[in-house]
């Protein structure tokens, strides 16, 4: 399905390998999932996106599986099957039991079904919530 | 801008009068927020949503300040400014703090960066990612 | 708002004033709401839009007042204030009762919890629904 | 694909066989879809969503049909494959004709692109649409 | 996938076939893709599809490439992957390099981010950016 | 309508100062929208996303004028007005005519349709679209 070329380990440039070798090391895996392997075509992308992800999921005032939660509801409004799939699997993997997935789940669905009764009926602001 | 009325006090049917008192009692609060004075126009669509928002938004397996985060994420995701306003400020009011909404918020765009570039690049899921 | 000019009367082409007189006949009225007077800046766009709409939303297997409901559930899901509330107005003109508006947002904020339920989940298509 | 099991009949719990007991009943049909399939890994979800479809989609002042043209409607700007197929099997099995089916999908077209012209072109809501 | 199907050159109506066959001449091919191929079950919006299609993606002020690269931007954030697949192809035969892909890449993922962030704060617009 | 503070001069940190200072120069304006404004209360994300902005908009193998209307089509289809006015502005600003103004809106309006088309049809990827 992919647009572009998954590369192979020996088809990766070095600028490329010295990226997905720092993923290597943070995240403590020889795994390197085919979101970064496809990026990989193009290294200045795959720098910034990299650089960017490991300052803001990595610790700091929210925890790691918070985060991944809430990456992966944005996933899920997004539409995207990619990133649904792979946050499922990190946030689970950061500790996410199954009743939290379950009341995630669960959330999405609510703020989703409210988000658009809210759209249809053009509800104006609260006073009392602005600024 | 809304599309139906906002009722005052006075044109609430009993019917919705019942469940706005809910709303009231459950939040501890006199004030009702105008998403619920709409939908009193409509008792059936206001009493299956209130009683799906008190089962799911109240405590359980994830806490409520960040149920809060969470719906506000999906919120921006799905561009509803009443939500992302009403949402905000109940975050807040759970006890989110600067740094979090600081941290959420960058969550939220990073996500929507690699939301598309996974579309866009058309990246196929990794065999491990699947049950 | 706009982020083109509002024109007026004596500031629209001849081109465009032929394309909004036949808005006016067909639907035998001589207001001219913004999406039109709008789009009257770019004859081209103004005249394919208006044509097509023309084919699409006059008299054919579904009747108007459907066509109207299904283009503000669609405008709903899209996010688009305007739209929202120029074809609510359209749907009610039509005929929608208060019980059928009613229930069409219902069905809009249901579609819009299992659509990203579904999504979440990743459910496989059933055999049964493939052509 | 799916991010959870989809559960054989013997790994459904007694709380789950009793809603998907309900929804065969309802439907007058044996089969139960993935999607109900699915959900009943988490039998709360479950038993909500399936009581608010029931309440939904049943008979009331929009016949059913046109309920459910409604939802494929939304499943579309929602981009939702599964509910996308599931609702156009549903909407020919009560009585979408092929031209009704035309005229729902160019619908669904057209409402997209003016929804994005009047966003791209900022136009603001007439005077008149206001409640 | 498909949810209709996918006419092979025996079944297409007469109506439909001369379509398609303008769809050749334009674009100098013999292949017709699958979205042209789809529509052809139903031939009034396969002619005014192709009708605008064609009037649109000439020649114009904005030459043919960038055309459909700004074509694949708005396809990656309405999350099509047919058409993203359809007009990556496009492009790069109109001539897209493969570094002006990994710019448009880039753009698509930022203006994700900036969207929801813009979206997320409430930000409102500057006076001087008003018409 | 902001769900932060719009920081006057006086009450920006130091360290979004630099950031601000930064945009002025690369910019050659003393002008700072209010975007980089609101960002300024968090200057970890001002920082980030002004450089990926700086970085990403600047000179390349696309040229800036290009760069501002794929932009604007991207934040037309993720419905962000804010974003829509100001890329708007800066489109024009780095040349944009108004020929080419009229088809890139035709051009988002045509992808907006055919996208949903394309979706609603559940049409399979043709096997020369793919890597």
């Amino acid at each position: 399905m992919s647009t572009v070329k998954i590369l192979s380990d020996d088809q990766i440039s070095i600028a490329a390998k010295n990226i997905l070798d720092d993923i290597k090391n943070t995240r403590k895996t020889e795994y390197i999932n085919n979101f970064w392997r496809v990026l990989a075509n193009n290294p200045e992308t795959l720098k910034r996106t990299w650089e960017s992800m490991k300052q803001i999921m990595g610790e700091g005032a929210i925890d790691q599986k918070t985060k991944e939660m809430i990456y992966l509801a944005v996933s899920v409004a997004h539409n995207c099957p990619y990133c649904i799939h792979s946050h499922t699997v990190a946030a689970k993997n950061k500790g996410m039991s199954e009743d939290e997935y379950n009341e995630l789940i669960a959330i999405i669905g609510m703020a989703s079904e409210t988000n658009r009764l809210a759209t249809a009926l053009g509800i104006p602001i609260d006073d009392c919530y602005l600024v």
